[in-house]
């Protein structure tokens, strides 16, 4: 199986300093010390005003897939990363701690602690990689896809961008953007692996293959109905939609814009399609679309809108750059004394403060032992994910994600869903 | 195994779309047809000078592992993508055309017919999806990290980005970066894939686990020996590098500056170190490094570089951008008709024009049935990759790719190595 043959065990999706600071802390004792990390942002995107958590439950999953297994102990064995001692240690590895955090779809501000892991050091240092490359991603994705959903105000759009990304982040992408409000994906794996909804036509290959746009356009008719989407753009986009209700009649399904000045040719259409009587044959819209080219859209007629490459690149930010770091020891809090980076030591827990009309106030992050009195209007952000290497029953879904960020994104102060460049929507409060 | 159960095949790393047209031109009868699709770049990423073409070996392996097996086969019937008459077709499905295609490790420019993919429309159409990730994901990558590894003129660059990505492409990054000329990487699983050597020490959760710094490099040095390197940044940096010397004796292998203005502090600890005896301890820099905040430490006493967030995402370029279009239908060359994308029919191939120093002069595109007289200087720059839906003997390792890279490089004009926007370093010349 040549390039998937090793896919079964996450444990080596991790830096090998992970491991060297496990030997030393094996060999010196301080590996079984009790041990609170935390992930968060230090800051939020340039410009941006909120960020979606996402990759939560990948996380879970991945957790419970990092097993060291006798390939991954011969390859460190025969390059020598650690010694023997720490091989046995590994070899019997499972997580065995606690997980509290945001759930997905849930927002987060600079500083919000997403995800809390507690467990020995030794445990816990093992899974700093895995959590933050799922996570960094997820949610870069999740945060860009958000803002486009928000831009469409309603109108479904497709998330078409696994080509302009590695070949499994695709499938991660796709689950993002579906978690962001997107209404399907292109994304064959994300459908099996996700039950995400899928969709497609056809490329302009198709229109190529065939002698004639007709020719193309009644092959796919044949095929798939009158009430498929047919691509109008490969000659002259006048005469492919003339052609295509000629070929599927009044009933045709959509039409597919994928090039040019797409507002512009959308009124067009509009217009042509109404007078041939096809007044009901929908226009979608794709080609390099992000969340300004959709706003920008949003007075023309269209009623549906391909997304990729800006989907799946974060818009801009390709990485949340959350960071996971050591926050307790032994019921102590620790920090890194740093010039220009804001480390706060000590266990944390946050809630969000809403007016009583439910628009979100301030994100309050507090000392996890302390918490503040909790007011009518204010939810606390952390839930339970794991206890005891476990997955807690009863985790919430990805369509409960989706939910959740549609309340989250309602309860903003309105300039929070602007899409220019600002403060993020809500302070962050550190108690 | 959760997450991973499904990896075993790459057949669903497909869009949606794929299938549908596969599903039509088997119905009537186009699939059949003698095709050739094209993988080409219509620009480089804004104001760079080149491309560098990774992935091809990737893209090799996946195709080998492209079946449609039982559980393939189940998922796309529960979920009606296409007929019985096409599922049938898929179980069967074998790639048996052919593919030319640059090196992993040639520069590209716009337009370079990076790959050409020759089988049936049914066979070749199905593999969209699959080999444009791969190729853009892992090119913009490379393209990326040959801007830094020119910066770094020599000295070494750890690839350290895993977290920042979505955790499989990290795998592929650190192939990528080490194809671009990086020596080491942190990610385990890139050095069992690939064979890439792995470095790393400790994280500043190491230094806070333990009570005092000096305890953190006492354990540290026990078990990894003095030549290694201590990260002196956690509290003080002028009371780090005196504790490290004190702990590790002037032997000691190396210390690392993870935060503050590097450039500064590498100096200020070059001077320190030196003045302790510790002549031979070697500088490593890490923080937020791209290709310019490698060029402006050119002048610094900095030995070594970690980089991380701006080689994973492409250093602004996250997407090489290339499409992957038909070009030739039985022998006939095909074009979409558009304004404002160039679209060019029929069948290429390339070649490099130098001077007699060795000097790029010109990319030269040319219809792949009408060579060119071939001059002393010009080179040939497609190799044959596969023939009959075999891989050919003897394919380019990662490291000839490296060579491959490091003459393509030297081979630029001097301009083309500037990290300033510009234009491509050698114009395409079509014909």
């Amino acid at each position: 199986m040549g390039l998937d043959e090793t896919f079964g065990s996450t444990a080596l999706l991790t830096d090998h300093y992970e491991l060297t600071m496990l030997a030393s802390a094996l060999a010196d004792g301080s590996a079984a010390r009790d041990c609170v990390f935390e992930v968060f942002a230090r800051r939020l995107p340039d410009g941006r005003r909120y960020g979606v958590v996402a990759g939560t439950n990948r996380v879970l999953d991945a957790i419970a897939d990092f097993r060291f297994t006798d390939a991954e102990i011969d390859q460190l064995a025969a390059t020598a990363v650690v010694d023997d001692a720490t091989l046995k240690w590994l070899a019997g590895y499972r997580f065995s701690g606690d997980i509290d955090g945001y759930a997905e779809g849930e927002l987060y501000f600079p500083g919000s602690p997403v995800l809390t892991i507690r467990g020995s050091f030794a445990e816990t240092v093992v899974l700093e990689t895995l959590v933050l490359s799922i996570l960094n991603y997820d949610s870069a994705v999740a945060s860009a896809a958000a803002r486009m959903s928000a831009a469409a105000h309603g109108r479904p759009i497709i998330e078409m961008g696994g080509r302009r990304t590695h070949e499994y982040a695709a499938v991660a992408a796709a689950r993002a953007a579906y978690l962001a409000g997107f209404a399907t994906t292109s994304n064959l794996e994300a459908g099996r692996r996700y039950g995400i909804p899928t969709r497609g036509t056809v490329a302009h290959a198709f229109m190529l293959l065939h002698d004639t746009e007709e020719d193309a356009f009644r092959a796919q008719v044949a095929k798939m109905g009158a009430d498929t989407t047919l691509l109008v753009d490969t000659y002259d986009i006048t005469k492919g939609i003339e052609t295509a209700v000629a070929v599927a009649g009044t009933e045709l399904g959509a039409i597919r814009i994928d090039s040019g000045d797409v507002g512009v040719l959308a009124r067009k259409a509009r217009e042509q399609l109404d007078a041939l009587g096809a007044r009901d044959t929908r226009i979608m819209v794709s080609g390099d679309l992000d969340e300004h080219a959709i706003a920008a859209l949003r007075a023309e007629p269209v009623d549906a809108y391909g997304v990729g490459t800006s989907v799946v690149t974060g818009s801009g930010a390709p990485t949340a750059g959350m960071v996971y770091k050591l926050v307790e020891v032994a019921g102590r809090p620790v920090a890194k004394r740093s010039e220009n980076k804001a480390s706060r030591g000590g266990q944390k827990a946050a809630l969000r403060r809403h007016k009583p009309t439910g628009t979100a106030l301030e994100e309050v992050v507090y000392p996890a032992a302390q918490p503040p009195q909790l007011g009518e209007h204010d939810r606390l952000l952390h839930i339970p994910l794991v206890r005891g290497g476990q997955p807690v029953d009863g985790l919430p879904t990805l369509d409960d994600g989706r939910a959740l960020l549609r309340r989250g994104l309602v309860s903003l102060p309105w300039e929070g869903l602007k899409l220019s460049h600002g403060e993020p929507a809500i302070p962050t409060i550190f108690r």
